[in-house]
């Protein structure tokens, strides 16, 4: 299984056109970044002067909140979140889906540190609903809704129903958090601006290295209250660092860059998925994609696929994906986020690779 | 105060000469040390890659410790090291000195987040000596040592009661962990490697933004053990970044580039301190410095000591530092670390600004 997957992650690396994301991670795209940046510019210090309270300032109003701080990571800042809503309803009881980022990627972060036993909201495979909201137990602070719900493929409720489950929220008491990782990515979608989403929220995180591509780093947005409570864990957190500058200059660069093409992502997804979705024994999650990125399920092994999609690479010179996650031993799947590179492939080559998968998947 | 404070900041940001520091920390410092770094260089993801890797092996090597983890910063690090050693014996108590930097700079992370109560071991305005920690109550994890104790002047205990109060703590089963932030900057006093001086301790933790002037990082280093659990704690603190190569290739170049002048640095101290303890009514801690630090304190008040530098700043160009700090209504005090501009000074020029301070002190 390992070598099987490193050889099909060398295939993709040797491949013309790469179909998912925006390129390789290289020091490039920092120094691309510090290209338009006055060298003179002087680096914030400790969560102060201008390079963070500016950025910090133009996202609390891009979300529409009174105010924002910039994160090192998000596993810090939403951990941060949900303790400050805790502490301010004075009990420890907080509300996510199962496959919430912070109960599966964060070793048990806010458990450990914080001492907060999450309730588990609806099944694995599917999204929260307003009646799981309601069957929610008294003495939750806060319920973390992630949009769009990134195990699932990229999954999103209606925004009549997010309206919904925020209303109900607020005559309960429950604050309400928004997982906003892959928030750019939905605006298509919704047909909404983020503030208007945001608006639904009590407090809301984005990420700047997802649909963004920048290298790292996250804001909060929220009260002031909750935004200067969160100074001060950021801190206890270690995240307080002495200069955050490199991720917040790249975070706004890619920021003023990638957001006008979330709507270019959103297309290239529907269409892509549609391709994969012509291959007997793939489908899709969702369907259609409603932002940048879906699943893709095949009801094969995964050697059997990675065998498939090496040839498919060898023969065409495009990669579909560098990786392929066994589910069982007769299953597997894989993730795909639309970037920058899609809109440089030649689309006749795209659609032979999807014709000599489907052939490569019947001869088997 | 705010005013006198802020009057004595623009009167040094207007100096021609500045005596302490690297310099100002602009964007151009991380530009420079990303010069020198090809563009196709993939970054670290996740803790994994050459990256990161291979700046960990070195450090771990240079520090004489089987294995070594990069983090974005020492509060982190050190609260991980603490937390660890403190699961590892089973309790929840430590031993540092009243002025470390875990129980003043950062809003008791290591109570709120891991439950941990210090024992505070010495008086404040000294070091912890072998008889302190032949005084400790059963049951303390690990004993906290920060070469050099920064909030006292950077003062050192010599070489022979460090190796006394290690062969203690081995026999009594009390880890050592070493705060090293400023440890590069020790190495020509005690006339020892870094490895020779962290082999009396368990663990150690090294900063890459004090002496050696990188944008911001840190280094702990110890046994496998230690260093893999760290990791688990470095995502639980949100610290696991995707990428934190702009914190490491930083921290690679500055190392490379001031670790040799640290021998100059402390002369410069040496040279400094003797200048300032020329002036009446000042004198430094240490009287003669062991580092390139020391800090600076005045028998007078704040507001007087800032006038007489302004006019000193004015008339001489030379600027001896940012900002003081009132004791009292009687006393001040401020610090000095030395860094690259020290060797850019006229010295005469220096000689004459502190032959005015003490002009204008005395005047007062």
């Amino acid at each position: 299984m390992a070598n099987e997957s490193r050889t099909l992650l060398e295939a993709y690396n040797q491949t013309e056109f790469q179909v998912p994301g925006n390129g390789k991670r290289t020091v490039q795209v920092l120094k691309e970044a510090l290209d338009r940046v006055d060298g003179e510019t002087v680096g914030d210090q400790y969560g102060t002067g201008p390079v963070i309270e500016s950025f910090q300032t133009k996202l609390a109003d891009y979300l529409g909140k009174p105010s924002a701080v910039f994160f090192p990571s998000g596993t810090m800042a939403q951990q941060i979140a949900l303790r400050i809503w805790c502490d301010r309803l004075g009990t420890k009881k907080v509300a996510y889906h199962p496959l919430c980022h912070l109960e599966i990627h964060e070793q048990d972060g806010l458990k450990e540190l914080h001492g907060i036993e999450p309730i588990l909201l609806a099944d694995k495979d599917r999204l929260i609903t307003l009646e799981d909201v309601r069957g929610l137990p008294d003495g939750v602070a806060v319920l973390l809704l992630e949009l769009p719900q990134r195990e699932i493929g990229g999954q999103l409720p209606s925004f009549e129903e997010l309206e919904a489950i925020a209303a109900y929220c607020r005559r309960k008491g429950i604050k309400l958090h928004l997982d906003g990782a892959r928030l750019f990515e939905t605006l298509p979608y919704y047909g909404k601006t983020a503030a208007e989403i945001c608006s639904l929220f009590d407090s809301a995180y984005v990420s700047f290295y997802k649909g963004i591509g920048g290298i790292a780093g996250a804001i909060l947005a929220g009260d002031t209250e909750l935004t200067e409570a969160s100074k001060i864990w950021k801190r206890r957190h270690g995240g307080d660092l002495i200069s955050l500058y490199p991720y917040i200059l790249s975070s706004d660069y890619y920021f003023e860059r990638r957001l006008p093409k979330m709507e270019s992502y959103y297309r290239g997804a529907v269409e892509l998925a549609e391709l994969y979705n012509g291959v007997d024994s793939i489908e899709t999650r969702p369907a259609v994609p409603v932002t940048n990125m879906f699943h893709v399920h095949a009801s094969v092994p995964a050697p059997m696929l990675e065998a498939a999609l090496i040839a498919v690479y060898g023969q065409t010179g495009i990669g579909l994906t560098a990786r392929v996650n066994s589910v069982n031993e007769e299953a597997c799947s894989f993730e795909i986020s639309i970037g920058d590179l899609y809109e440089t492939l030649p689309k006749d080559r795209l659609r032979r690779a999807f014709l000599l998968l489907n052939e490569q998947l019947a001869a088997k």
